[in-house]
């Protein structure tokens, strides 16, 4: 997956629905899991006034300081805070062969430290 | 499950060990998970004082604001900035056909826009 | 596991992909769950700079107040509330044998409380 911004919501929901669907897990859980430090997976709803008010939230709780020491190394410590507090992560129970999504929600890839080439979200799935 | 106020924490746990020994699973493991986009899913000590005091930060950390886009489409965007961040699961070990809590562990719905008459939270376990 | 500061990141990689090989699971997923309600589980870089950043960022998320009303049962209200807004487990797919880690991604646990002499941290893993 490409991203195109430095902060993007990318909605994953279609792709992990068909996974559950190919699967044939009629019940149990999936995981869908970002490969990345300066990533993470949000659920929420797919509104586009409220994604933008997330970016805008994250920006403003995260904000670069020229004080973090990881920017020494690599200019995103900031990125990383994010990503670590909002986890690399959900977990979705499976019911009746379909994702227990609620009516509103969705599943979101958070681009912390973009743009990028190539990001991995893995969507792994236990059940039976 | 019904609930009461703007923001309120409701103690699972009874319920969710119900569910692990009524499923005969031994080892795995259970996620507790909302399906909506303005409750969260926590684990914390069930301390009277405590669960005020997480009440008042979330109300602290994630306040209304006049400027958040998607309150021109539904007045919560703060109540949905909170549930993205804290999340709508948690996923606990199940050891010995019980879920394995810490001592001082309970498991709560956080209720983020309330009053709600219906907050539907599924308890999914996998294991043996 | 012994702690030995207030806040310390305690790196768990090792053991856990350790884990991973010894259940021999080659397609699940791996649950890393701490029993405590003033520690975390995080994935992040093991960089040095950045863990001290890490730290110092939740040390100003939350500081101690002395109106914390669980501070009136037992002075760590700050660690509890860091604790319930990081969460307790993190997720990671199992695939091949091996925790799906990204290249940069290692799973620490938070101490929110030290320095204390004992904490459990469970490594659940489901699948085939």
């Amino acid at each position: 997956m490409e991203t195109h911004d430095k902060r993007e919501l990318v909605d994953l929901t279609a792709g992990v629905a068909e996974a559950v669907k190919e699967s044939g897990v009629k019940g149990g859980i999936c995981v869908v899991y970002s490969m990345h430090t300066t990533g993470a997976i949000i659920i929420n709803e797919n509104e586009e006034g409220l994604l933008r008010d997330v970016l805008v939230k994250v920006a403003e709780d995260f904000p670069r300081r020229g004080t973090w020491l990881h920017n020494l190394v690599d200019d995103n410590a900031q990125s990383h805070l994010a990503g670590a507090y909002l986890g690399p992560s959900v977990t979705v129970p499976v019911e009746g062969g379909s994702l227990a999504l609620g009516e509103f929600q969705s599943v979101f890839f958070l681009e912390l430290d973009g743009p990028r080439p190539e990001r991995k979200v893995i969507v792994e799935i236990v059940g039976e």
